[in-house]
């Protein structure tokens, strides 16, 4: 039910003839009057028009529904793509009898491509027509561009509902834009404590995603709250209060376990998790660098160890390291000491057979410690495989 | 003849039995008294004992020769490797009578593993007896790891000569570490003058390079002047030093053309182009963003000249840009102007097709106009193919 499962939303997808597949790439969103929502935003120079307009439109405050199409990212496309942006969300809004500003647009597929709104238009009343408080799985194949699955989540808190739904499998996947992700939930949160609830929940769980540590022109993460639960205010002290961030972050844990599943190429997912840096953002910066590593990532998909590389990643990540205080584990077993790879790991024996048999797992765990500080970290990240050079080498526009 | 071309220096390599392979992995360089020698090294916070060895010689002064291994890249061997690093290169110093801090010592190969010091101290005595004014190509071939050629280079600058040599495929190549440069000049440079050399002639050349955006825990360039040729000091303002300049760059550009031709699984080079930015290091950054992004190194793969991808990696290569300043051109031929991919380019037509023919060229130049700073920089690059996955996920330690 994703987005659709907690109260006070409805949704719709269909297809409008923007993708040349032939699939579903037009979604609606719409929370009941009194939702409030929180938005997260790429953090590339190059956002596209959509992710302009409705980081204007939250900061405003009073949106309430978000169009999404699929087929073209409206990035790259300069005014003309802010025009766009504005006239799909109008048409939208128009047949939903809201101001146009309640309206949100997201885009995703291919940049540089204009927006098709000569098919988008004509669809908008069917659309709207189509909205139900069963919609969420519609509305989650509308958003998919080469996603080979839906992605789709939710979670109870007490008297609340959370549900949530996302896409993208390269952070641009072949010559379409995009990671995106809308979370739902019927509890009463007021504006700032949405916008804390998605800054403490889900920036951190999508901020540490890798596929191939390309951050696209469209990612966006939105969190709506309805309200539709009814009751006193959810709010920090409130009750139920630490069930629903628990809830927020199990669906966002969810969308993210289900979006680097789905990544480009996967053949295995890495975890790292890094620890004992000064600060969380250096952790955070060490543990991206070694699960975006192409060297790591290779090794990885070769089901080989490669502690070499491990440190050559932790190396040259700008973060201050010292060398001599590094200690590096596979799935437990630990292949650096002090800096230091033992020499019994290159003749083979025990430890570098269990680091082998760590490695073959569908999911590693790579564990870092940087040194005695209290920062901590984590990055999600896939192995870069044949797939990943044939899905993005061999598509051409 | 690369590293002996100029006077006042002899070379020689060898297969000491380091390597598995039983390929020469040996090699001494060493200047006739008076040889003064400069350094640029990784910047990788995990450096290599033989890296940190030979950072404190050269500051020390006096060094005039250099022992360089393949097979282990003594990175990652902690104390040990630091022993290691001042006992083989103490055997040379011996063995050629010298004292020891006038002997470098670089390693390349896997990294973690010590030195195989059984096997190497006991060939010194040969390796030196072997020393000779033609052993530039031997010394050449001893430094290889998995390059598939050797890269040698030579230039001369009236009466003074220019040669290098080089090897590295990866930033960090299967598992072996490393990309090493030695450059030799006859002309009598001062200490700093040669330094100043390094730093303008060789350090932009060296630093546009990758292959994967890895910068290795051995990175090492020297550059050594015997002074052989004679006559009065090359330096500024004197008679032949703007043609030593050119000679000296003239063989850095050929060996890292070289080094990336040989590239792990190269098939398309990339050479990126960027001007306009606030400063050359913005410049410089960009276009290592654009010549390292996985999307525009796969679209090379498949030929796709893809400007949204360029796109994509300027606007999160975390440089200051104006998107709507955006020019970008693949080949000469124009695909974003003011940051818009103009949408004829997606019916096909004239532009598509000659951005495409573009792309289908052993080397591809992409050039991006990111304002009217006055930052230029330059990134030398390839695309990323099954090859380099093999290379890089087929081989297991």
């Amino acid at each position: 039910m994703s987005v659709t499962f907690p109260g006070g939303f409805r949704a719709a997808g269909m297809t409008a003839g923007l993708k040349r597949s032939g699939r579903p790439d037009l979604g609606l969103l719409v929370g009941d009057p009194g939702t409030e929502v929180s938005g997260l935003f790429t953090t590339n120079r190059a956002a596209a028009a959509p992710v302009r307009l409705s980081r204007e439109r939250i900061a405003l405050g009073g949106a309430r529904a978000v169009l999404v199409n699929s087929g073209q990212a409206n990035a790259a496309t300069g005014e003309r793509g802010d025009v766009d942006a504005r006239t799909s969300t109008a048409a939208a809004a128009d047949a939903l009898g809201l101001a146009h500003d309640e309206v949100l647009p997201c885009s995703t597929g291919v940049i540089g491509e204009p927006l098709r709104l000569d098919r988008l238009l004509p669809a908008v009343p069917t659309l709207v027509q189509g909205l139900s408080m069963e919609g969420g799985p519609d509305f989650a194949r509308a958003i998919m561009t080469t996603d080979t699955v839906d992605k789709q989540a939710t979670a109870r808190a007490g008297s609340y509902r959370v549900g949530g739904c996302a896409k993208g499998v390269g952070m641009v996947a072949p010559n379409l834009a995009t990671m995106l992700a809308f979370v739902t939930t019927d509890a009463p949160v007021s504006r700032a404590d949405l916008g804390r609830l998605a800054d403490e929940q889900l920036r951190p769980r999508f901020n540490a995603l890798t596929v191939d540590q390309s951050t696209s022109t469209n990612d966006t993460v939105l969190l709506f709250a309805s309200g539709a639960a009814g009751g006193d205010r959810a709010a920090l002290g409130a009750r139920g209060w630490d069930e629903l961030v628990a809830a927020v972050g199990e669906v966002g844990e969810s969308l993210v376990r289900q979006l680097i599943a789905d990544a480009e190429g996967v053949t295995r997912v890495l975890v790292v998790e890094v620890f004992g840096t000064a600060s969380d953002e250096d952790a955070r910066i060490l543990a991206g660098a070694v699960a975006g590593s192409p060297l790591v990532k290779t090794a990885a998909f070769g089901a080989d160890p490669n502690p070499g590389r491990i440190i050559q990643a932790v190396g040259s990540s700008g973060v201050e390291v010292d060398p001599s205080r590094l200690d590096v584990a596979i799935g437990g077993v630990t292949v650096v000491i002090g800096g230091v790879i033992p020499p019994a790991y290159f003749e083979g024996g025990e430890v570098a057979d269990a680091a082998r048999t760590a490695m073959k797992e569908p999911e590693v765990t790579i564990g870092v410690a940087a040194g005695d500080g209290p920062g901590r970290g984590r990055a999600l990240g896939c192995d870069l495989s044949y797939g990943y050079v044939r899905i993005n080498g061999e598509y051409t526009t």
